[in-house]
């Protein structure tokens, strides 16, 4: 069995606020991540699959096919977005998009159409890995 | 003379649209910046001053005095905020808060308290540079 | 389940000799970290926590919490110190400040106070990691 | 019981080419790393040991011994080669030099001699990583 | 005046040998890059311009057009290719494809079509940097 | 005309302290650089030099012969010691070891020898840049 992880890149803006808390507590859970007007990061998202490789091609993964996967089922929904407004995770309130609610999202999403892109089972999806910056990383095992 | 460079970070949102031009040239020439509801980034500020090191202290600047300078100064100003609307540069039209004003904007705050701050001119200011990801950055003389 | 990880950084000095060993044994087991004198490093210390994600605040911890709780009980210790004198662990002899050693003594400070800290159990110190060199990592689950 | 990670490089060429395959299956599965006269990448291995740190010398593996066989099981046979052409492991045909076998490669030298080297099993081999870029990564746990 | 530089990455494969030198010689000054069957780096070019920033777009250079001409004139040429085999410079003999004849002709192809790509010499081309290792790296004043 | 920068590594542990400076200034002045027990740092050193590749050879300098006068005449001096104590430019007092003086120390040091190593004036030495953490760096011009 090996891992093979692959790292993506995207922009987007967020805005940390839950209509359930007062004002106050919303400063004092979030912190600037309140800030009315939102803010942004260059999030890092690292995709782990796992599998054996083929005996003859000695591939455990077709990136390529990997990438175009993450392109079209998280990147496009997620890039240059404002997660509040853009995201269908987030626009409809409930949960704010923090980094683990927008892990979850993305888990969910790949999770969705896994077995389409890899009918065989192959890859298997491992976890993911979402940074916020370079000193704030969640870890996601899936399913 | 020596050329001391200190790094600082924020996050902050921004979108690139220009009124001043159509529908359609904001999207050729801004692309996914140009996205209705913004995105944001991870900037990496460099600040990096010149001087002589003082002979009995071995020092060439006051790191201290360096970091509360840039912190009220540049990251109280823009760190979780929305360029378009929170940071005066850009709040009230002209240019769009693309990374090269956002650079020159922090330029020019430096510069105007930089003698009040460091009157005896050591350090001198010598450059700023400012990525917006790992594979975009921008580099400023100084003045 | 989500973990986070979080990053911080504290320089140190340190001497690796166990009194035990002979001189050569000293130099032949610790190479040039023997010198006597000794040298330093950036330590890099991850902390990786454990939980569900709050429904309501969608948040696995609190990151100011998790700082404050880092800076009291690890960074205040050991950032700019000599571990062979300054740190209660190290200073009455026993094993040497190897990085082994104080990858154990940072574990057992944070597992020594955490459920004060996080009564609820939420979130659980899951593991640490702490670079001595980009090229030298240790790895402690918790507990 | 701790990991100690330490990373190492070596830099090589190949060419993705499997003969059983048309020379348009080729092509499709291994895309530009079919070009025919090969490229090549900075391979990073990072090897991960695991066990009990000594109670007297507080160190859980010595440090030179461990480069000294990395370098003399892997990087003398991998650094500055033609993996198609001077690798044993891939020069006699079977499954081509792709990241995955070449982890393979790896963690079965690894395996075969390290009785030898650390005869009294501390440390043990707990699992190695191969990074073909920044963005590609395997990880194989051993055995 | 501000200075934009863009990240771009490709790997290739190198042998470094001089017919003009005799197999000793050879060795002496290659070390291991003279190896015979070759090996490999991923690259990594940073192309540095300069110029001010338009009043009205706010930018100094469009992204997009660079990219699209990085790509064209040198990753396509370059990007896992055999650089004594594939490479337009190295393929006739001369000087052997060390890092720095590598950079003297990506600047030569830079400087080729510079001004058909970008005839009002906004932006102009400044310098490139090209790491062969993150420990080795070229720069390059153009022109 | 091109420059090479190669980069280099040592550990080091110092204490700011100047005797001439009162206890109270000292700790003003070094903050928590001026703990009694001195602490240390992993310093990165790049040295960068410059010339005009040799047509023949295609280089601008020898690595190895770069690498065997930097190791002799620097790391030598500095790895994994005490700078108060074992380095000659700073055990007899002085200017105290900052990362400012250890950077000129460093250039000194290069200068004195050499037009002994490198006779023919290629390479010329640069420039020196000397990290002290990721996020502190000071450059010098050479000579």
């Amino acid at each position: 069995m090996i891992r093979l992880t692959r790292r993506y890149r995207f922009a987007a803006s967020h805005r940390l606020h839950q209509p359930v808390f007062s004002e106050e507590e919303n400063r004092r859970i979030y912190g600037k991540c309140n800030n009315p007007f939102g803010h942004g990061h260059n999030y890092v998202l690292s995709v782990t699959v796992a599998g054996v490789p083929d005996p003859v091609s000695g591939r455990v993964a077709d990136p390529k096919a990997l990438d175009r996967f993450i392109e079209k089922n998280v990147i496009r929904a997620f890039d240059h977005r404002n997660l509040n407004i853009e995201a269908e995770e987030f626009a409809g309130g409930g949960a704010p998009p923090t980094t683990e609610c927008l892990a979850l999202a993305i888990r969910d999403r790949l999770l969705r159409d896994w077995s389409l892109a890899f009918p065989e089972g192959a890859p298997r999806l491992d976890r993911i890995s979402l940074e916020e910056t370079p000193n704030n990383k969640f870890e996601l095992r899936c399913p």
